[in-house]
């Protein structure tokens, strides 16, 4: 990236050297930076749905490797902590927006599909893959423990809070909404209960951001005496980060519309390909991150990733979402849940928390986390 | 209290010294105690509820102080798990008698949502003050852990033993009670399923006493070295608990009826009264005492108190007013909880079980629980 | 065991020793072995149901007997993780092979009912039975945390795999089975994800052999030094397990068949018998070698005994009988469990893993679990 973004007032030198780091392991994801434009232009012009397909999925490796190498240079310099804090932002900020214009089309079930995938994908595809490639060829893997612990609490909180509304609609509506169903229609008691509990979540957020980078900053980023290692200043790793968070947006939004089209003509219903497709092919980005620190035995970074993931989007992105869906959604987006997002979201929380609970993972634990996912998304794509 | 109950027969020189003590940041509580006998009063003379109220809330203060006093003597002297253990049976007496008077009128629904209520109360609203409180400018608090883990244990079996009727009844019966019905007819069976249920949850309380008294009472009172820290006598300690007992059981009594009184014509559903206002305003004695001790890093006696008194209640009273509602009730009163109550002990349960695992508890996790409680009591407030 | 197989061609002095061997405290049970071809003539007699009950129930002392032996043996001689893996996988055998013929007469929620009945009794009755004998004057004992815990998270995985199932049928289908149903018809989309959803269990049960005997075998097996404690060689011990295996598995069939007649006389339902006698009868053999080691202070083969038992009949016999009964079975049998079932499941699991997570356990946590599997009796005998 140092050397890309001061290619145009290179000096011959410069560019054998830059040359050479492109083919190097560190810089060959870069040669496909051509991809990215490329994705946006097939787009536009409506191409067939496999070309736009291979070419976002492409596009997207640049990205992640910007992404990736921006956050490991900000945790080197501020802690894994501020630097998985950072990383999620980033990757979290489009699918934000993303949800946002669903809202507004009145695709809530949709909306929810997809945050329950959002977090889930995280607990137990990213970190189950995380732990199983990162626990390979060793004995195990040691991470902050308390970190853990504190991030996972938080999860344990945002699971009650998601799933209140569901027991009220449950006990006093006598229904809970289907998977197959878009928009249903909400008794308002319900609608402000949700706002009220999205409220508390975002209160909770704001005092786990107070926690972890203010009164407990140094308990999340033990190691800021490898500042040292970093070769970018923050300045820079945070420009790399927004840009690289626009281009993975960008190339999630492209690779998201022709992967939703291929799956329906799959026969894949939209409750699975938001749930389960979805946050796969779109965080996909995020989740090569998180399996590539692992793999360097950075686990703090990649749990910090998953975890702090689905956090925010528990208890920051969820909420606003339901704040946002009351002025600006044809109905408001109460936080009540299907059957199977509310199971898969119970044992996900449970299962998360008690492994990550002891500050060490092994490659077998990272099969367990993956098989609960296959057990989920096997019971999403059969509902 | 040395001071007061020797007042009678005081030198003058005494008196001066016991006015400096009523003055003083220990003292000045029970500047209150003319308060309790006007409440009483007040309350026989049929007064303005509102009079009444202030009165009650005042003169529950210095019982409160002097309910404190005495449990952390009574620490000091014979360790924080007696402390504790005596400081919950005399503040949760009165409870139980309100309760089984409640009983006898035919209130079941009422006094399963006080009971749920008392639980979800402690282990969420205390504790969470109380850690929170105590964390503040602190960076953690410590306390005992294998204590701590062997009443959250209780805790899970209590979990279990009060969800099984429930479950009966789903299953068999096909509905569980509304939060807005006040007595509901039961199937004989389940009624003698909880009744079996409360026997067995008795036998195990009694058991935990045996382990926690007896076979590994140093586990749960390690520190009985600082008894020289003691001012008063064991005897004194529990004359003065059982003294604020009453006192505490009467100012509480009161206040609930004028509380109870104010919420109705305010529009709270009974349920919400019985489960959240009746829990905070009947125990506010108890907990004043609890986040008294966390403030100064007394963590062993705080979450003792907080555990202790959430056992005692879903292993004891609950299973005791079962018991009693056979022969004295109009009707018996199965541990068939509606789905609110099951939800917000299911969630209470695990997070308490999750927050007091490591021994150890900072400002944040008390935020946590803190926000549970939020959300429990809002979907109970809208329920 | 040495001395009977040596019996034929022994000299008067070995008969001699043998004698005394035969009234030792470790020979005793040996003397009942008339008992073993005893109950299997009383049974092909069509004898009294109490006079098969009692030569069954006698004739199973001497093959718990052996089975236990040969476990120490070979826990001391390949540590206790291979050793409690031999010892479940022996005892577990005659257990499957009654269900598969169970399950070929039709008996689909009698067999699930009797594999939900194994996996609570594995880790309420037995292990609590364990905890309490073994930590009776005992301050505390204490196990191997780290293969608690990998197994521990093996029954979470089982946990959400045995449920999901469920919950798609309560969702889609609207309800779920009742524990007096025999033969429920399910939709085949239900049944095609419990096909997968075994498929995918069997896969993680095989990583977790893998994981145990395997990449971390000495996690498992940390004390091999005391390889030289061991009297048998590693192939006497196999052969002594599966001679035993095979007479616990004849005796239990027997004892369950005298047992169930009774059962019914005695106005007991076909689900309690099916999840609480049968479970309990049919796996004495075990439980005592369970008991029996934790006595002697083994709580690393005991606690392996009693969570290795339950995984591998929630990961490897309940799935295998599902994909038996496609081909085998009048109707397939979908991972759907009753309302008690899955009640049962969920709290059994999350409070062994809640107990085991210390690594430590006293007589007072072994009180709990027998507390919470009396609750779930209690319920099941009024189901």
């Amino acid at each position: 990236m140092r050397h890309t973004s001061a290619l145009m007032t290179a000096s011959p030198r410069q560019r054998r050297s830059f040359g050479r780091w492109l083919i190097s392991a560190e810089g060959w994801p870069y040669m496909l930076v051509p991809l990215i434009p490329a994705a946006v232009v097939l787009e536009l012009a409506h191409a067939s749905a496999t070309a736009i397909f291979v070419a976002a999925a492409l596009g997207i490796i640049p990205t992640a490797a910007l992404m990736g190498k921006a956050t490991e240079e900000l945790a080197a310099r501020s802690g894994p902590g501020v630097g998985g804090f950072l990383n999620v932002t980033f990757g979290n900020f489009p699918e934000l927006v993303i949800a946002f214009f669903a809202l507004i089309e009145g695709l809530q079930e949709v909306v929810k599909a997809s945050l329950i995938g959002s977090i889930i994908g995280n607990i137990l595809l990213v970190l189950g893959a995380s732990m199983f490639i990162g626990g390979l060829r060793r004995d195990k893997q040691t991470f902050n423990r308390a970190a853990a612990n504190a991030q996972s609490a938080m999860l344990l909180l945002a699971l009650t809070a998601l799933i209140m509304p569901a027991v009220f609609e449950l006990v006093v509506g006598g229904r809970l909404p289907l998977p197959d169903e878009e928009l249903v229609r909400y008794d308002s008691t319900v609608e402000h209960l949700s706002l009220a509990v999205a409220i508390v979540l975002m209160l909770s957020y704001v005092a786990g951001l107070i926690f972890s980078l203010r009164t407990h900053r140094a308990l999340f980023n033990p190691h800021s005496e490898h500042a040292e290692e970093a070769d970018w200043s923050v300045r820079k790793g945070i420009i790399a980060l927004a840009v690289a968070g626009i281009a993975v947006g960008l190339m999630s939004e492209i690779l998201v519309g022709s992967i939703s089209e291929a799956g329906e003509s799959l026969g894949l219903s939209e409750f699975f390909i938001g749930a389960i497709v979805v946050a796969i092919v779109g965080n996909a980005a995020e989740h090569w991150v998180a399996v590539l620190v692992a793999k360097k035995d950075k686990m703090d970074l990649a749990v910090g990733i998953c975890l702090g993931s689905s956090t925010q989007i528990a208890l920051f992105v969820a909420p606003l979402l339901v704040i946002l869906s009351f002025p600006f959604g044809p109905e408001p987006m109460p936080l009540v849940f299907n059957g199977f997002e509310l199971a898969a979201i119970v044992f996900a929380i449970l299962i998360a928390d008690r492994v990550t609970a002891e500050g060490e993972s092994n490659w077998f634990e990272g099969v367990q986390l993956l098989a609960v996912y296959v057990v989920v998304a096997l019971a999403f794509a059969f509902a």
